[in-house]
């Protein structure tokens, strides 16, 4: 059976050391969040996670969720109380405001202990993840009368919600969307059409289940300027809060579907059910996408939380199991064989894992303190830089993430042999559930060209300007510190090829945005090296201050060596990258569409 | 549903154009095998997987095999009726020898087959591939009564035949089995242990299971110089071949695993079971590797069938599905949204599958008629270059086909964004079953060793050597051709990091292993590139010439184009790989197995 421990050093680290959370205790909230509570909430969100949500992922894997003849939603055995606890701990109300029962402290902290759920329960954790969400776009987009209404009771994890966009014939291009509102004399809306792929679309951990739905109204303007966002509560609200009739939505199948089976993604029908307005008419593009940023950040941590939890199995199966003996010699002496970690091609696997897990752990930490920023700070030119950062970031934390996040419960699931094709064994799980993160969201291409056509461009470039800026900056600062080259040396290399990619885009992608499509994908995944090899320069810097201050221990020196790892054998592939970017779209689009 | 078509003009153009079956007419059985012969014989085989097999192949998945109470195995619905098509059709006999009953045409044909079979339906395909090797090796080491015994049957489909190796605590490693062989006064072995993970272990398809199984004989040495190999038929079989009582082996269990569920992956109680020993004490590793070469070959075929049939999925997908518009404006202009096959990024994900099925399956054919030309030759020299080649290609073969073959299919998958996620779409199928063939038949990271550690070095490199001097050769004929410089030039530089890569090897590794450890995998891959890019170059050609013969087709066009592709945007991985192998072992050796 697979295990999970929460890596919380590595989370102090980050939070005291690298990112100096302390620095921003001018914010609403941080000041709040002293060292000793983070060290609290974060030691109890890790025995949560582990103790709670982590026994339950086969079990949910197994069991699955069921639509009974009567219409009812069940989920797996066990779902029911942990979701109690959730709750009961206020882990939903963790960064939610004050006034409506939240907590009021930093979305960083959330954004670490969403990395711990999810690393222990995929499935589960998408149910408070998703009413989180859409708590957030009703706190930004809904009348006050509204956030009265639903917001504390999605706080408190009594009512969860869930976000209702796909459609059979439309999921990337809402546009084509057909779901329709018909507006009532009262005000409210009738809306009637059928939504797919609803995760968290029914089921039975709470009394009633907030859907926000995307639908047109009658006599609209046809495409994405003519959506409009609805609440749609599975149960209608009196108005003392108490619940009435069952509004017209019901639950038509729940998918079959590769993993994440603990969480019922429901085919939603919606038969003249009674919504009201979220913000304004044909404006639900925009509330929608307020949503998205934080929904896609979450989504890349889910990939970093596979491969962080991947990667823990496949070290305890390569410490333990014996197989084979060491190329240099016996090792285990009193042992029939050695165990795998003895082998350089397993270490090198599990490296790979690891370089990647600590640098995409600390690049979410980054950006989910400049959303922090972005939301709280009162220094405008701070909110700006803080939101460009996350505009920017977002695309590759979402793309970058969960490609990576998969690939590597792939290769965790590899060092298993025979063992993680496994059912019982749990990795092949890791790899089934990880993979919906690469499609959700908005399918990795097109975060790929949400970043290379909006986020690029946005304001005259000014948010990847600053970040090449930024970058620059460090690499000068320690550029001639003997200790920190292999680490810049590398960096300042693939930055350049990250630049030269930039400026190949500005010149050839006006002209042929073709071009911009082609390269997209490769670009993407450039950008993200760069990142992930820039929180490798931070972090060795700060570890390497750190031993030379005296405490040099083994996490410290773990750390310089992993680092050296992605900078010798990972960040390189921003060479491959780049290539690819400059040689166009014409092979790309030369054959016709019926010699595919 | 998902569908297949089999690329019969693809392995014509490889037979007939590329590779001139014709030219090898002096090897038995190559000339029974005329173009029109090998025609039909091609067809029926696609008509046999398109119609019988790929419809079976979501049933097999959603039903899987059952182990009843009476220790009864069943396959899926269906299965049973296919099998006996496959085994009428005299498919298990392709290139089997006459004397037994098969019709000793070329391995190359079979090997074609093989894949449009594995395409259809990979879990049942195993039933009969398995056979077909468990009789190559019975050939090779069996003795005259045991071939006579059992071989023809065994061709016939009759019986069915198995290969057990592994065991809880041995997988690599064989050096660690226990299952022991006591020799009886008959001339006999009752054979008692545990074998786990066996493919075809049980099932109601056929009439007995001849089981070949490793195991070692009472006072036999330690490690794998202890090892023999033995027959064990599931019902002993009378001198007049007619079936007697039941052999003391059973099923165990089926195991739940990720996929090929249609397949019995069986867990093997052998309890007293009475099993004939195949060739000599002791040398049972020998008589197995000889059938590990043609059965890695044939997982690497199965890696290929993966992506192929994913791809055709998803290229029929991406014709159909509307979804947004062409970034250079309107296309289908009729139609509420365009084709996905409009944008650049679905076309380039197809394009990178579509390269390297076309040039895998070049590979695959090359191999296998190197194969041929190893066992049919009356030319030593010619036999020997033969068995070189494929011996440094089988690991190649079976590493980066099933590496690349299930990142294609999960490429494949992610074209249909949501819906590659829902089982009856098929697409996830084909993900959860190509997994299994970068596993079994010696993981892949097992393959990149072989290749480093034993077939580099043999005979002081004179395959690689030999290898080197034909791309080299190939190079040096066309590189002045201006048509051919687009696929020339970019393999010369490729061809030099492979050589670099080669040389930083014989230095580095004899004095510290782990240098080859730690590189092993990246050479394999830098290898693989360099041979699919060798066969984009010969394809080149050959379209070319026919090109300029009048012969504009647009199957020939295509492969220009395809071939473009590769070079320009993935034979350029060379140097990412080269570049890992020359960084060595330093950093991967250097935490303490604790620190991970």
């Amino acid at each position: 059976m697979p295990s999970y421990k929460a890596p919380l050093d590595d989370v102090s680290f980050l939070l005291n050391d690298v990112f100096q959370f302390d620095r921003y205790n001018n914010l609403p909230g941080f000041s709040d969040a002293s060292p000793d509570l983070r060290e609290a909430i974060l030691s109890e969100a890790a025995k949560l996670s582990e103790e709670v949500l982590q026994p339950l992922n086969r079990v949910g894997d197994k069991q699955g969720c069921t639509l009974h003849a009567d219409g009812r939603v069940t989920t797996p055995d066990g779902f029911k109380e942990a979701y109690k606890q959730v709750t009961e701990g206020g882990w939903l109300g963790l960064s939610a405001p004050v006034e409506y029962g939240g907590q009021g402290l930093p979305v960083t902290l959330t954004q670490a202990v969403a990395e711990f759920q999810s690393s222990a329960n995929m499935a589960f954790s998408m149910y408070h993840g998703l009413t989180m969400g859409a708590t957030a776009a009703l706190l930004v987009s809904g009348s006050e009368e509204q956030k009265a209404k639903y917001v504390p009771k999605m706080i408190a994890g009594e009512w969860t919600g869930t976000m209702n966009l796909t459609e059979p014939q439309c999921g990337t291009d809402l546009g084509l969307l057909r779901t329709k509102a018909a507006k009532q004399a009262d005000g409210s809306y009738k809306i009637t059409g059928t939504k797919i792929f609803i995760s968290a679309g029914d089921h039975d951990l709470a009394d009633n289940i907030i859907h926000l739905v995307l639908a047109r109204i009658e006599g609209a303007p046809a495409g994405v300027k003519g959506i409009s966002l609805f609440l749609v509560p599975k149960f209608l609200v009196n108005d003392d809060g108490s619940l009435g009739g069952h509004n017209g939505v019901s639950c038509g199948a729940i998918e079959h579907k590769m993993g994440i089976h603990g969480n019922a993604t429901c085919v939603l029908n919606y038969d003249n059910a009674t919504g009201w307005l979220i913000g304004e008419e044909n404006k639900g593009m925009q509330a929608m996408f307020v949503m998205m940023n934080e929904a896609r950040l979450g989504v890349g941590v889910q990939g970093l939380a596979a491969s962080e939890v991947a990667y823990q199995n496949a070290v305890t199966y390569a410490r333990e199991r014996l197989q084979g003996r060491s190329l240099t010699g016996v090792k285990a002496t009193d042992k029939p064989a050695d165990p795998l970690i003895v082998h350089p091609d397993i270490r090198r696997t599990l490296l790979s894992i690891r370089a990647f897990n600590e640098a995409a752990r600390a690049l979410v930490i980054w950006t989910a303190l400049q959303s922090d920023v972005a939301h709280r700070s009162d220094d405008a030119q701070q909110r700006q830089a803080a939101d460009d950062h996350m505009g920017l970031m977002t695309p590759i934390v979402k793309g970058v993430l969960t490609d990576l996040g998969f690939a590597n419960a792939v290769q965790a699931q590899q060092i298993f042999g025979g063992h993680g094709y496994i059912a019982d064994n749990g990795m092949e799980q890791f790899v089934r559930d990880a993979r919906i993160a690469m499609i959700y969201e908005g399918a990795n291409g097109i975060q790929a060209l949400d970043l290379v056509g909006r986020k690029l461009p946005r304001n005259g470039g000014r948010a990847v300007m600053a970040f090449f800026a930024e970058v620059n900056g460090f690499i000068k600062e320690h550029g001639e510190d003997a200790a920190m080259k292999p680490y810049t040396a590398p960096l300042a290399v693939s930055l350049g090829h990250l630049q030269k990619a930039t400026t190949w885009l500005m010149m050839n992608a006006m002209a042929q945005p073709d071009n911009a499509g082609a390269a997209a994908t490769d670009y993407m995944h450039l950008f993200g090296l760069v990142a992930l090899g820039y929180m490798w320069a931070k972090m060795a810097k700060v570890a390497q201050d750190k031993i030379a201050a005296g405490e040099a221990t083994p996490y410290l020196t773990s750390k310089l060596v992993t680092g050296r790892f992605f900078a010798e054998r990972m960040l390189p592939e921003t060479a491959l990258r780049l290539t690819r970017v400059e040689s166009g779209c014409g092979t790309v689009m030369e054959l016709p569409a019926e010699a595919f």
